[in-house]
C-alpha cells in the first residue's frame, strides 16, 4: 500500500501587470498567480497530483495559508483508495464543520479545496495513464454520480436524473470522442481586449484572431462607455460581421447600468454581456437578461460554488454557463455544474486565462461533450495565450479549437524551474527583480 | 496629527467543544474562536481599536493571515481623517482589486475587511466618547449615507431612499432613546436549545430562560427528527403556550427537506425556522417560506454581504434578516443590510452568541430602533450566555432585555490576560492544557 507522504506549497507569482495583459474595469493591474500544491507518495511511480488557486496576486499568501490549512486531511491518505475515490476527499474537506464556518463553501476556503481536490485528480488520472477527460468520459455512470455532492441541489436535480443523463450520454460516445481528437474543442480568445490596451494594438490582434481561425473574440468593457463605443466599432470593423464579438464588463456595474449600456453597444452586433454585475446577484442577472436580449448573458468565473449557479439556471439568468476549474471545490463540484447546465439544456462555456486555467477547463467540456451533453454547438472555452510555457504539458490552440491532450493527468503540472523561480518573495526571478543577484 | 502605528493580530480560541456549548445539526464541536485585531495609535489618549473575526476553531489561523493581508491599507493612516470617515477604510478594503479575487466580498477575506473595519468604528466611537450606537443614533443622515456602499443595490434601494427614511427616523428619536435607556432591547435566549444536550438540561435551561424573563427561546434541530419532536415537546411543555419557540437547522436540509421536517415539527408552534437549507439559496428560501407558513423563515448568520441579503428581500424569502456584526465587512455593510430591511419592512432579530458577537450586535439593533426602523416590536437579539467574562464591557442581559452600553466603543475589546492565555497554539491556558507548565 502506497500512502500520500508529501504535501508541498508554493506561492508562485508573475508580474504581469508591467504589460497590462489581463486588465479590465475591474482589475486593472493583476499580476498573475498560484498558490500551488504538490501531492507526492511513496508509491514508486515517480507520480505527483498538482493543483493550485488562480489568484491575482495579492492575498495569494492568504490562499496558500488556507490549502495548508488542509494538510492534515490528506496526508496519510491511502492513494490507491482516494485515486479510485476522490470523492473521499472532497467529502472530507467539505464536511469539515470549523473550517466550513470559514464559507461556507466560498471564497479563500473553498478554493482552497478546489486545490486540493484537483491535485488529487491529477493524481488520480496519471496513475490510470489517461488524461482527465477520459478518465471521466469512461468511467460507469454510477460512479461518476457518487462523486457528486448533491445538497443543496435536489429541488433541481436529483442522482437519479444525473444518472439518468449520463446513462444517455453513452450513446454515440465512442463517435464523439475520435471527433474530438481530430478536430479539438472550439475556443474564442480573449487576447483583443484588453482594456489597457491601445485601439491600434486591439485591431492588430483582432485581425490576428480572426487569421489563426477564431470564430468569436471578447473585448473588456465597463471602464468609459465612450470608449468602449469607439472599441466595439474598431473591433467590428476589424473581425467582420461574421465573427461572434462577445463584451466582458467583470462586474462593474449595478443591473440599471447594465441594461443602459449594454443597450448602448449591441449595434455591434454584441454575442453575450459577461458578468454584468456582482456575480451574486442571481435576480439581478434575471433582470439584466430580459432588458438586453436579443443580447445574452454568460457569467460563472466569480460564481462560487453550485448553488449559485443552480439558482442562476433556475431564475433563468444566464445563456452560458461560464464554470471556472480553480473557483469552486474542485472536478467533484464541476461534475455537479455540468450536470446542471445539462439538466436545464444551457451551454458551458468555461472561463479559462489567468495562469494554467485553460490547462485545466479543455479537460471538463472535453468531457461534457464526450459523456455528458454530447454536443460542442454554441459551445466555446476562453483561450488566452499567457504563461502557457511553465506548464509541462501546456495547452495548444490550432484553428481556433484546442487541441486534445493525450498526457496522462489534468494538466496542472509546472516545471520546477518555474515554481522556484516565481516563488514569492525569494524565488530567482523576484530576488533579481529586486536587484539581489 | 496622529497616525495608526500599530496592527496587532491575535489567534484566540476557546476549547467549548468540551462541554457541547454551542453543538448543533452542522456543528458539532466548536471551539469558538476570534481572529482578533487591534490597532494601535500615536495619540496620547490611551485608545485604540479593537476587532475580529468570530470563527469555530481550526482555520482561525487563516482568519488572521486574512486580516494580516489587511495591515499596509491601515498602517500610518491619520486617525482623526479615518474616524471621522470610516468609509475610507471600508472603500480602500473592498476596491483592491487583487485582494477582491479572494471573494469577491465574501468568506475568509471579507470577513477580514470586517474586523478590520470595525476596529475603525470602535476606535471612532471611543474617541468620540460614545457607544456605536449612540454615535450611529445622532450621525447626519447625509454622513450615514455616505459611509453605505450602494454598489449592486440600487435596483432596491437607492441613496435617495436612504436618505428619505434616515432622516424620518430622527422624527422621535430622543423619545426612543430614553425608552431604550430605561428598558433596554429584547432578547431571546439559544441557551437552553444546543444539541448536545440532554432532555433534563434542556428542560431545566427552559424553565430558567423564562423565569429570567426570556420571551423567547431557540432549540437547534435538524439531525434526527424522532429527536427533535420530543426534544420540542419537552421545550414547549416547560415554556408553556406563551413563550415563542424558534427552531434552527444550521442548514442541514435540502428545500424539500426542510419543508416536510418543519411540517412535521409545526404541532409544536414553532415560531420562526432558522437557516433551513443553504444560506446561498435565496430561491430555496421563498420555497421553503411558501410552504411551511405560517412558520415563519429566518436567515443571516452566514449570509455572505449586503447582495444575498437584498436579495432574500425581492424574493420575499425570509421573515427576518438575522444580520451577522461579523460575517460581512463590518458597520458599513451592516447600515447596508439595516437599511435594505428598513425598506423593505422585515424586522432585524440579529445573530449572536460565539464570542463577542452579543457585545457588538447590540449595537446595531439598538440604533436601528432609535434611529431607523424606530420600533421594537418583533424585533429580538439573540443572547447565549457564553465567554462574555473576557469582555472589558461585557453584554448585560436582564429581565430578557440587552441594558444598553454607555461606555465608549463598538463593547468589541477583550482583556489582555484573555489574549495571552488563549492565544493559540502558545497561550498560558494551551501551554498548560497539553501539560506544559
Amino acid at each position: 500500500m502506497s500512502r500520500i507522504v508529501g504535501f508541498e506549497t508554493f506561492d508562485v507569482r508573475f508580474p504581469t501587470s508591467r504589460e497590462l495583459d489581463g486588465s479590465d474595469a475591474m482589475n486593472p493591474d493583476p499580476d498573475y498567480s498560484a498558490a500551488y500544491l504538490i501531492l507526492r507518495t511513496d508509491a514508486e511511480d515517480g507520480l505527483s497530483g498538482h493543483g493550485f488557486t488562480f489568484t491575482i496576486g495579492r492575498g495569494n499568501d492568504v490562499q496558500v495559508a488556507a490549502i495548508e490549512a488542509l494538510r492534515e486531511h490528506v496526508l496519510g491518505r491511502d492513494v490507491e483508495e482516494v485515486c479510485a475515490d476522490p470523492g473521499i476527499v472532497n467529502r472530507a474537506l467539505i464536511g469539515d464543520s470549523q473550517l466550513r464556518w470559514l464559507g461556507p463553501e466560498k471564497g479563500v476556503m473553498h478554493m482552497a479545496i478546489g486545490a486540493v481536490v484537483n491535485a488529487i485528480w491529477d493524481l488520480a488520472a496519471k496513475r490510470a495513464g489517461v488524461p482527465l477527460w477520459k478518465l471521466l468520459a469512461d468511467a460507469d455512470p454510477r460512479w461518476l454520480v457518487s462523486q457528486v455532492d448533491f445538497r443543496y441541489l435536489t429541488d433541481a436535480l436529483t442522482p437519479e436524473e444525473a444518472l439518468e443523463m449520463l446513462r444517455r450520454g453513452k450513446d454515440g460516445a465512442a463517435a464523439r470522442e475520435t471527433s474530438l481528437r481530430a478536430e479539438g474543442y472550439p475556443a474564442y480568445t480573449t487576447s483583443p481586449g484588453w482594456l489597457g490596451y491601445s485601439d491600434e494594438k486591439l485591431t492588430r490582434l483582432a485581425h490576428e484572431a480572426v487569421a489563426a481561425g477564431f470564430t468569436q473574440i471578447k473585448l473588456k468593457v465597463g471602464a468609459d462607455l465612450a470608449d468602449d463605443v469607439r472599441r466595439c466599432r474598431a473591433a467590428r470593423a476589424a473581425v467582420g460581421p461574421d465573427v461572434r464579438m462577445a463584451i466582458d464588463a467583470n462586474q462593474r456595474w449595478n443591473v440599471g447600468e447594465a441594461i443602459e449600456w449594454v443597450k448602448a453597444l449591441a449595434e455591434f452586433d454584441v454575442y453575450w454581456i459577461e458578468e454584468p454585475t456582482s456575480p451574486d446577484d442571481v435576480l439581478g442577472h434575471a433582470a439584466i437578461r430580459g432588458a438586453v436580449a436579443p443580447v445574452k448573458v454568460a457569467t460563472g468565473e466569480h460564481v462560487q460554488n453550485r448553488i449559485i449557479f443552480k439558482q442562476l439556471l433556475q431564475a433563468e439568468a444566464i445563456d452560458f454557463v461560464q464554470l471556472d476549474a480553480a473557483r469552486v471545490g474542485g472536478v467533484n463540484e464541476n461534475l455537479a455544474i455540468l450536470l446542471l447546465a445539462a439538466k436545464f439544456g444551457v451551454p458551458v462555456c468555461p472561463h479559462a486565462g489567468g495562469v494554467g486555467l485553460c490547462e485545466l477547463v479543455q479537460h471538463l467540456s472535453m468531457f461534457d461533450f464526450v459523456a455528458l451533453s454530447g454536443s460542442r454547438t454554441d459551445r466555446v472555452v476562453e483561450y488566452v495565450d499567457h504563461l502557457h510555457e511553465h506548464f509541462v504539458t501546456p495547452t495548444v490552440v490550432t484553428g481556433g479549437a484546442y487541441q486534445t491532450p493525450t498526457t496522462p493527468g489534468f494538466s496542472a503540472e509546472m516545471f520546477p524551474a518555474t515554481l522556484e523561480a516565481y516563488s514569492f518573495p525569494d524565488g530567482s526571478f523576484w530576488r533579481a527583480d529586486r536587484g539581489e543577484v
